[in-house]
């Protein structure tokens, strides 16, 4: 956390005392050209709100947690699965990933596709698809289609 | 909240399936033009994600209390008071407001000011400031001009 009540953005995705990581530690779970910001993270506030950028033709990992995730998207274009539905997303679009639904987000081939995401300060650990989840995710074409396991 | 788990921007600052209302009761405290929406509000999420707007010219209530904000400026132009500090915000821009930190933000006379504000599920009323409140904000010229209690 900045001390600094007010930090400015500084390009589209970039904030001044905001710290560009890794989504996650590489190779621990499959994804392809993806960053997280945190943008505010107290005890007091109770969640986490975070900044995922994808990358174009990137993806985030398949997953699935008992915790919920709410998504805007701040910038760019591209999809994401939530449960068993595929749907484009752009600007200010809101998603609602509910507890143990399967989900991904993938940028569009063309442009990266930026996220806020907030959580719950306490939460659990992501659970990777097993062979059996993917074939059940694999019995709808279009989900089989868009996932990147 | 609504059932759906993508709810798609249909405007700036408008979303399918949810509601536009009132920023507070009528005479319950002093504001201009401001509206509320309730992005996601649900309690295994800690917190609830709301987006405000106020109209060019209008202002929302100068207040404090126990209660943390997170907020990002989504869309627009106009500046905050952040305990003494004044300061000009635009798109994306990042504003942290502690405990008991007396703030008011005010949009452009040009353009609305929109912005999503993060708060604590579990939170305290806003206090309004008492005429010694006001005196002691005031002692500083910047304030006293901007400030509109």
């Amino acid at each position: 956390m900045s001390g600094k009540a007010i930090r400015q953005a500084i390009d589209a995705g970039r904030w001044e005392g905001v710290e560009i990581h890794a989504y996650k530690p590489e190779g621990s779970a499959p994804f392809r050209d993806v960053t997280r910001q945190v943008l505010f993270s107290r005890p007091d506030l109770g969640c986490d709100w975070r900044y995922f950028e994808v990358g174009a033709g990137g993806h985030s990992t398949l997953e699935r947690h008992a915790h919920v995730h709410a998504v805007m998207v701040l910038r760019g274009r591209g999809a994401c699965l939530v449960g068993s539905e595929v749907r484009a997303v752009g600007p200010h679009d809101l998603v609602e990933i509910a507890p143990w639904t399967w989900h991904q987000f993938r940028a569009s081939e063309a442009e990266p596709l930026g996220f806020l995401c907030l959580v719950n300060a306490e939460r659990d650990r992501p659970v990777l698809p097993s062979a059996d989840d993917l074939k059940g995710l694999r019995a709808d074409p279009k989900v089989a289609a868009f996932i990147r396991p």
